[in-house]
């Protein structure tokens, strides 16, 4: 036991990801927050809201700023979040007047958090063009033999080992349909300031928007999205369709391993304390696993749409305890994922004749 | 209580919708489910797979067929779906072997739940536009009228009522978007026969599928998708998708109506069997209550993801006890929504000397 | 397709269970409303809040009372819910005066929905007494046969019958010791009137809700419980577990009723509208649905417990949603697990060689 | 971001919680292995299964081990849990035929949970005890003053303080009386061996069951529990009541400290990186926050039931994601609770003549 299975020493064996985990980590999220203020004292320098030059300035000290972290940490623990305690730093080793002037807290982390979202994308494009790839081959070499089809878990007719492997793959494509379609509605600054109607920014605003948007190589919007939280759930949605697209296949793997049954030969299956003989199917049972966790989790990212006003403490920090975790099941399952496709040895006929 | 405040004889009052009843009515679902039967027959007849005129026949049978529900429900108590026992029902006022070949209970059972999703789409698409065009009323009477804005709960600074009221619109139209880059992906034909590999169409699948789809107005597939439920799950996704933008619309309004805050004035509210002076935001707590729900539901439709070999009865089931429900939720959300938009008579200005 | 499984007209033929249907009926339920109205009166009566042969006249009128269902379904589409309605209906047939006084909706809906889950607690208490029997007389007839032992799906080490059967009768028991601990909790008469305070029953509240509670046999409480759910939540907790020890056997039994395994037989399963040869454990599979349902309804439960300030309209109605659902698919598991398990024919022995 | 906020180096200080977090350690999870493993082996020697000399030396060895972290986190990647990596350790440093004879890796990992359970239990009693008392307080100091009661978010009736602050407080001893009747269900010893069925104890399983259980002072059982999870269940929804109990009180606070309701002063809130003028009521929100997570993750425990034949890895690795998390949001709840209420300067008047 552990508070978190991704982090604990031995169970992130199981169930952590270095790639995502290095998206995830605290110390890439603040070269993300360190990013957003930057672009914003050169935006608001540009703009003339601020003096130019103080702002290039700022923005060249907040790039190489080293935030001391146990003042973050106290911070949020008054505020709620690191960012009026990262600010209050910013200001003391730059000028201050060019600091994170007209934005909040919620510009930072928001926009923070997209910026996570298209580094996990990319991972994840990439992961399912992989495993797809993977499953492909399954089919090649394995295609064209029988196999017992089962419905309601019986003995139904013999069908083809294509037949249940590309129902396997074909999701994995729309998946990446699904995430194409996405991204341009999840990758875009979030700019609002106090309460989300950028009035600090005056007349300037659109400017300051598109300027950021710009230098963060994400698209400008014409309204803070602070309260319309439906991108951040579409994705979480997708991450889980995803493994649970995953869990189907882990699903069927360890049913087809049963002795008895044994349509499938895996090799480097897990091992037992008790029996010495059994090859467990790991792999198979974890992408069981990650997708009802995230079929679980799903759950409290549609509630978090339910945003009061102009920014819902509640229900904002509540994506942040989620959506994170998603990221890690979504990520090790793809790559478990990978593993297990490339570890299987046979698939099909041994129950035919049933 | 009831079993379903849905079709509790009083509770409906509160939670029914009956466009969107009559779309789930078993009277349409039953006739979606002769058109499968019926586009069938013709459709094997077409092919060669059966002779033409027995299978004209039969299809001309089955239109007018007027099932035996009784009958349905011993069948589904004993099959679990009531295919078996509509087949049957069917083979005896027509050719028996003109009716159903090759075919199996999830093409019927899934083909339905395609049409139906296609009426309530249409149903959802048209009630998204007037909603938006109901809250653009709503911005351009009061769009200009200040308001504070709360963050946290907490008067932050005033901003303007269209601030609060275009994030309740945008995301609907999004939500259209959506709607219209998964409606290709949902509305198609679901045809796989007994393990889904189409193997009693022989070299004439392609044909029926495509002869099939065209009947029924839906795309033809190459593959069954029936055991791949990502197209389902991600309409359930969206259908939370929208309650929850409208809860958070619905908890907006409710601390906008509290006494002390008094931001918005909403005509005809609900009476109390206590306190005759209350004038209570039922419509706006019922979108909370709503999206809750939905967000809970949504959980449950991606846990059936899960769909393990080629048929998961287990799997299948939970769809069913889930989808129709959620569907409910959607449109009685979308159609409170609309009544509660036209009857605000104000918002604004009343807390902004806080 | 229908809004609910539970009453579509051949959906319930698999979902449905008639008992508690009934428990459930809006008639039964109409009755305890009046059966509260009634208490009520008689207890004001008889406290000298209002004069006690009016209220006596008042009790008797209530008690034989029709309501007009049209209108309560147009007053809860008003209010919320149908007890002003009902209130203005039964004053029109009794002494005004002495309907409802101090009385508030809350207290009329919360103690009938108290009364529903006494009649609820004694059925689900009889139907696992009943199939603790069953699973003892399977235990009894094939405890002693060998089975092979499956752990992680995989075969393990040769077990007997007795070890896999009696895990799934023993928390039935451990279960029954739960509600017997909770029912105490729950089955307490709602009183608080107007905000919860039992302001309008002045130094008589203790009197009154004694009289109530005696009348309707329930305890009486020292404070209304109108905004603390924990009981209600405690008993939908129960309810999950309750088809979650259900859904493991199902489970179990399914995966023994695979062709390869085949360590159990079942008389009686559902048949294929494609494959006459099927004997489809519909039962055990349709175990596995209702625990992963009340497994995601349970979680609605859960966030109704925060309940804000004296009434949440929202978080209450959330429970309207899906307590009587839980109730529905907690009954139909034991009734169908019931008759699962009178359907085994043999347990064990063929796959211990593998 | 980063993968949990409970050990995120900043928003831990939101989140997390530093009493919890040592119970759910890494090291005091390896002390409680590693006091299973060394009861095992004594309760052996005792019973004659193996020598006693060299059980004791295997004890005293097992005792003092320092386990291979690396080596553990190769083994669960590996065998899907760390067991078998670290009996091949405690193998290595003690007589081999002496260590894990005869236990299975699930004795290890469910004991464990136990221990790790039965410590959270005492953690979480005491927390009751004190909030309780600090909501007391807040009763003895404020109960009288008066306040405008709220039904569906609008005022009510006029009420005391205490009408509101009593329900805050009743519901947690209801808690405590809960916590009580579960633990005995839950700190049982967990001892199956391979498939659960004690064979390889031979007629010496209830003696060293007893012995065992006796040594880590749990109970002893007459059958192993490893499928039968309904006791983790139900601690796990306890926890989720807990947190729904403070999430009300959360929401309650957080609406008395509107501007423009003002009925509450809290000192020491959360400040803006906007708005300087701004108090947030962190404390209040968060407490909404962990009761929904938990809502959302009470969800996956009840999944787990359906843990199928002798040990399901896929359903057992979801309670180790989510009891855990679930355990911390309990803990951070109750803390911030306690912190929260002592931070109330004010309850009551300010609306009363709306």
């Amino acid at each position: 036991m552990s508070a978190s299975v991704f982090e604990s020493p031995w169970l992130s064996g199981l169930f952590g990801d270095d790639a995502m985990a290095a998206i995830l980590s605290p110390e890439r999220h603040l070269q993300h927050m360190l990013a957003f203020e930057a672009a914003w004292s050169r935006a608001c320098g540009r703009a003339g809201l601020i003096d130019a030059t103080l702002a290039e300035t700022a923005a060249q000290a907040i790039e190489v700023a080293k935030p001391d972290l146990t003042d973050l940490t106290k911070g949020t623990a008054q505020d709620g979040l690191p960012v009026p305690s990262l600010v209050k730093q910013l200001k003391a080793i730059a000028p201050e007047e060019a600091v994170h002037m007209g934005a909040t807290s919620q510009d930072v982390v928001d926009t923070t958090t997209v910026l996570v979202l298209r580094e996990a994308s990319l991972l994840i494009t990439n992961r399912l063009i992989e495993l797809e790839k993977f499953l492909k081959e399954l089919e090649e070499r394995f295609g064209d033999e029988p196999l017992m089809g089962r419905t309601r878990m019986q003995a139904a007719t013999v069908i083809k080992v294509r037949d249940r492997v590309l129902p396997w793959r074909l999701p994995l494509a729309e998946h990446r349909v699904r995430l194409d379609q996405i991204r341009p509605r999840i990758e875009r600054v979030q700019i609002g300031g106090a309460s989300g109607d950028r009035k600090a920014l005056r007349n300037k605003a659109d400017e300051v928007v598109a300027d950021v948007a710009n230098q963060l190589d994400l698209a400008p919007t014409k309204k803070a999205w602070h309260t319309m939280r439906d991108g951040i759930v579409e994705y979480a949605s997708l991450l889980s369709m995803i493994s649970g697209t995953l869990g189907k296949i882990g699903q069927d793997i360890a049913l087809m391993a049963q002795q008895g049954i044994g349509v499938i030969a895996i090799s480097g299956g897990g091992t037992s304390s008790a029996m010495p003989h059994k090859n467990n199917p790991i792999a198979a049972e974890l992408l069981v696993t990650l997708a009802r966790f995230n079929s679980v989790q799903v759950s409290a990212m549609h509630h978090a749409l339910i945003h009061e006003q102009e920014r819902s403490g509640a229900a904002w920090a509540l994506e942040w305890m989620v959506l994170p975790q998603m990221l890690m099941a979504t990520a090790r399952g793809l790559g478990a994922c990978c593993s297990l496709s490339q570890s299987i040895t046979r698939i099909g006929e041994a129950d035919t004749k049933i």
